[in-house]
């Protein structure tokens, strides 16, 4: 998004704020946490002192590529662990989504540009842990229908909102083919939505890939 | 553990197996990932394969230290993460204080020869986004009744089972006082346990930290 608001104004600093924010808690005043990035200092500190407050808290960022990805991947990993959810597997295995989802995040981060640590942040794990187990979550609920049988048009048609993951599914997919990185969990909700795999058997070709290490060495 | 198990047992060699694993999980055969990790490669991979089966999941893993310290410090994240439920705040602190907690424990854990690298995987990220999220925590419950105003004393009267973040939140506190490592969650939730602070006044105390960078820099 600040790569196409500072095509549309030239000479604009665009700064890209994120993080673990649903908006009806924001709202009503609830604690909240989120980045500011820009590249340069200046612009993330003047937003940072006009969005502050006793309850809003903003921490400054200069890795815009890294907080925006994070705010669009993260929708991805929602829709896969609300289909497992819509399965009716448990906790254990909503964890090890989310864990080796933001592995997949880090590694296309990585290949555009991005640096690791803001995936470990607000904007990286903390996004994905509100959007993968609070229940607020659109992209969880489109995932959980899914994952109970319905089919993705079926879903959406009901929806009075907007499921970004299912687009951003998409165009993941397209980056990591370009860049050459292997993103096993958005591949799996591709299948499932778009190309017809039944969520059961795609869920459990992802849980069954070959043993490895956790960190390759 | 496996220091003590070490010392105990002259020569043998100890794997510690650890990440989000809600035992009525796996044994319901629920799908569940977990690391095994040991010093040497031989070890965990034979670890991996005694454990592993089409449901329960094991990668292996060098960073023994990493590994058990993120399965002992994720449970003093888990009773922070109660506390503020107790107090009604909603899934955007919750997101929040995972996030920051993560990050506590990394600088514990690299103070004490961990690596980093482990704090973003299962036996890091996943389990403490099990045990902070999932509704079957022990460590979380207790931090929901103290937070709701009873008593520790109370709370623990009560309960059959054990709650081992209450415990290791202080040893974490002395660790990182050892090491000269600032743990501002930690040093929270021992103020509150044990010396009295009002949940409501030290939660709001911790959202409302001086501003400054996600990252130091």
């Amino acid at each position: 998004m600040t790569e196409v608001a500072e095509q549309e104004i030239p000479g604009a600093i665009v700064v890209a704020l994120s993080g673990p924010s649903f908006a009806k808690e924001v709202v009503t005043c609830q604690p909240t946490a989120v980045v500011v990035a820009s590249e340069t200092d200046d612009a993330a500190e003047i937003a940072q002192r006009a969005f502050s407050s006793s309850y809003f808290r903003t921490y400054t960022h200069t890795d815009v590529i890294g907080v925006e990805l994070g705010g669009a991947l993260k929708n991805v990993m929602a829709v896969a662990t609300g289909i497992a959810e819509g399965l009716g597997l448990g906790f254990n295995a909503r964890a090890a989504l989310v864990t080796r989802g933001l592995a997949e995040m880090i590694r296309l981060g990585l290949a555009l540009g991005a640096e690791q640590s803001t995936f470990a942040g607000l904007a990286g794990l903390g996004d994905l842990v509100l959007t993968c187990t609070g229940s607020l979550s659109r992209n969880r609920a489109v995932g959980v229908e899914v994952g109970k049988g319905r089919s993705l048009e079926d879903v959406l048609r009901d929806k009075e909102t907007v499921a970004e993951g299912v687009v951003t599914a998409q165009s993941a997919r397209e980056l990591a083919a370009r860049e050459g990185v292997e993103m096993p969990i958005v591949d799996t909700v591709n299948r499932v939505l778009f190309e017809g795999q039944p969520a059961r058997s795609a869920i459990a070709a992802l849980m069954t890939r070959e043993l490895r290490a956790e960190v390759d060495r």
